[in-house]
């Protein structure tokens, strides 16, 4: 699909390259910096378009990433979510939300009720390091 | 959990009731009537508070509402969502989404993009209905 962003792109910072799928960590919220992808390599638009095997594995991961972001995050919820309105290829978001986010209880795409807690994300980098370096040699 | 609004009330018009889980037509998305939710009926607040195997059957369900959803109304997009950060009990959001509903192709959480089209979703009264009927047969 040469049309597809994320069949011609990564789609983020590339954490794990798996033969059917990677794990990229998104560098365009800033908002949410612990905002991971699950993209799916091959162009399926609907997520049953994926047989039920490769959903099963496909889940796994979003699973295994929603985990290792409790481990290492301990979020106030995390966010799961396969929308495609702009880009119709499978991906999953995985986003650790805080109380203290700008957006928190809304969903990150709603409009924000509060500004960014820099600070806090600043305190957060070393744990949001330790979840990328945990992410990727789970899959090493 | 006595405080947890999905332990109270059922969440919508139950389609289907399961041991482990229902499913529901949401009654309060009036600018998305194709909206459905597959509620996990005990209280677990995060995705992975779920052991594999409850998570397979919940995702089987995902799936199969998803299908039946294509089949019955061919949505532009099936918009899925796990969120919970105000009701922190596990449920799946399957969404029908349109090119010409009132969001497309921002998420249904985000500021509309133009009214709701009340004629087009009351033309597509008959095919809501089936997709329901439908839904509840499955599991019948």
């Amino acid at each position: 699909m040469s049309d597809c962003a994320l069949c011609q792109d990564d789609g983020g910072l590339v954490l794990v390259r798996h033969a059917d799928w990677r794990l990229v960590r998104a560098l365009d919220t800033p908002a949410f910096p612990a905002t991971y992808r699950v993209i799916w390599n091959a162009h399926a638009c609907e997520w049953t378009d994926l047989n039920p095997e490769q959903r099963e594995r496909c889940m796994d991961v979003v699973a295994r990433v929603e985990a290792l972001m409790r481990q290492h995050l301990q979020p106030t919820k995390v966010n799961l979510a396969s929308l495609g309105n702009v880009v119709a290829h499978v991906h999953w978001h995985v986003v650790a939300r805080f109380d203290w986010d700008s957006h928190f209880p809304a969903p990150v795409w709603a409009t924000a009720l509060r500004p960014i807690d820099e600070l806090r994300w600043q305190a957060a980098r070393p744990r949001l390091a330790q979840l990328d370096a945990a992410l990727t040699a789970h899959w090493a």
